[in-house]
């Protein structure tokens, strides 16, 4: 296991020093409050002023939160918006930047209501680019989620033949990269079979595999809090021209993507890459999503990478590249690795081959 | 496994009658659409109006919205505000209730610009308990959730010993249910042991069980989308006398507590019930969250059993029972039944037998 400490201290000045405009700034997202504390409980919120910071947590988490978070002021709230007042109330705080996309109408609500004096002040979109340039301690156990991931892949693949069905296949990867040493699974592990495959988020069902099936399986693993997320399309038995064909085409628009991939290069131009080339090949209406997202504590987020999204890349982000193709009713191949930007070009950090594949009978 | 049909259309109606005064209502929680649907993909919205019903998806989810959701329009949008925004207008609606605590101050802001005409009016509070009483097909699911749980942890108990960690434990418990047809886990396995046992809301890690620790097990199966939740507090080995007296305390807030659900009583009745027991027996300040909470499509929904809830429990609804005991440093306790509400008394759903049980070495 990787034992360096998080550095929480350095990522608060960070914070800090990004919004001196505000008094305050009241962090909801479990993920952004670990990112920051080292705090892993949930339900909390975190108050970041200029020389304080304050982790407020109900009475199930305190114990958790004293041992987790040592940088932080422990405030124990009975209701978490009371909590909030209180401590805001307590630091003559004026006003408060907040995360929108995090927090509920409801309770902005009840917060402009106990504190009416006080000014909230959404943060800007470009707040959650916050966590998306990674560390060397990040990035190593995003690394190491990967792997482990690969290895369960590996362990499993010959259990992937005609008449094993969706979910047992889902269940024997799940249950092979916790063995392995995931601390949890990155999402719901998807294993689509057939026409299946052509549903871009598919639940993995009872229906088994067949001879000549796309078999996709969208699978991650997740290493002290961090997230690997990497897509294998396979065909079992013998393959259709056509799905060579199609394989080939999503193959190529996924190496062209991060062929191009280096810092400064916008995401939406990584997006333009894959979409433009599988357009040209005429398949660009079945790419149905964009190219690929950022992965960290979280398994998706910032920077995305989709049409019109300006902002650059920078070394030390870790996104996916997953370009994908859906036949509805037929069947879908999507292919996607998760790569680390780099100054120049990318580093793949998710171990599976992605070379045209045939599982045999 | 269960086929009944879920009855969408009667639920629909439910709903509208229930907010005539507006024109329309938007759902976005996943749980509600799938609820009124059939519908279990994500990132969805779901727009009710007197005589319309529209699921909006993205283009991920459009062939499976079709294919799950046959009493709705399906609109495909690409930014689900815009979606939102034109299927209003399109039915001349002047007013909408939504979700208050689903509903970001993000999207709120974007809808409020989008459609500055309409009026947005937060669903009340009373909303949550939309799907609070169950129908007989929801309790069936329930049921075999929580008998698939118990026959897992039955087949595990016999790993309980010294020198095994936290999370081998709960690895297994989660396969063995799933193995056992479950089609997830209703939440990330709670097996804490020793000091552990003292955090309601730990995570299994790499603590070995040892000779007198209570070993503390929250655990729970989903059977089509329907949850169930229990917790069994074992003692390893030797228990100390002390151990044994707590238990017996909790056991009795437990079974007092059940005692007295039926229709009619109110929520905040039966935490109290609970809560004054374990407090004149000098604990009070030990139990540090609510006595219970529905259970459902969410491992927690509406209502919650906690001080000052006036709600009435009514016949159908389905709520956890679980006082706990924790003292920090040491050790803590918690027994937790998932019960049928009925007129007179309830049903006890989860399988496990809540005697004392000392587990040998």
């Amino acid at each position: 296991m990787l034992h360096d400490p998080l550095p929480g201290a350095d990522r608060v000045s960070r914070l800090r020093a990004g919004f001196p405009e505000t008094d305050a700034l009241l962090i909801l997202d479990e993920k952004n409050i670990r990112y920051l504390t080292g705090f892993t409980g949930g339900d909390g919120a975190l108050m970041v002023g200029p020389d304080w910071l304050t982790l407020l947590v109900d009475g199930r988490y305190a114990t958790q939160a004293r041992a987790e978070a040592g940088g932080a002021e422990i405030f124990e709230f009975r209701k978490r918006g009371e909590g909030i007042a209180a401590t805001a109330r307590r630091h003559g705080v004026e006003s408060v930047g907040f995360e929108s996309s995090v927090l509920s109408v409801e309770e902005h609500l009840r917060l402009k209501e106990l504190l009416p004096e006080i000014a909230f002040l959404p943060l800007p979109e470009a707040f959650q680019l916050f966590r998306a340039v990674k560390d060397d301690g990040e990035v190593d156990r995003i690394r190491e989620a990967a792997r482990i991931a690969g290895e369960a892949l590996a362990a499993v693949r010959g259990m992937i033949r005609p008449g094993v069905r969706e979910m047992e296949i889902a269940l024997e990867l799940e249950y092979r990269m916790r063995r392995g040493g995931a601390e949890q699974v990155s999402f719901e592990t998807i294993v689509a079979a057939g026409a299946n495959s052509a549903l871009p988020h598919a639940t993995p069902g009872r229906r088994p595999v067949m001879d000549g099936d796309c078999v996709m399986i969208d699978f991650g693993a997740v290493c002290d809090g961090y997230h690997s997320d990497e897509t294998c399309t396979f065909v079992v038995g013998r393959a259709a021209e056509h799905q060579r064909e199609v394989y080939g085409l999503v193959r190529e628009a996924h190496d062209r993507a991060i062929r191009a991939i280096r810092a400064g290069v916008s995401c939406g131009e990584i997006d333009g890459v894959a979409r433009s080339f599988l357009a040209e090949a005429g398949l660009g209406g079945a790419f149905a999503h964009g190219a690929g997202h950022g992965v960290g504590l979280d398994v998706h987020e910032a920077p995305r990478l989709a049409a019109g999204r300006e902002e650059l890349l920078r070394a030390g982000m870790v996104v996916t590249v997953e370009p994908g193709i859906y036949l509805p009713g037929r069947w879908g191949v999507r292919i996607e690795d998760t790569v680390l930007v780099m100054e120049e070009g990318c580093e793949i950090l998710t171990p599976t081959s992605k070379e045209f594949t045939i599982i045999e009978r």
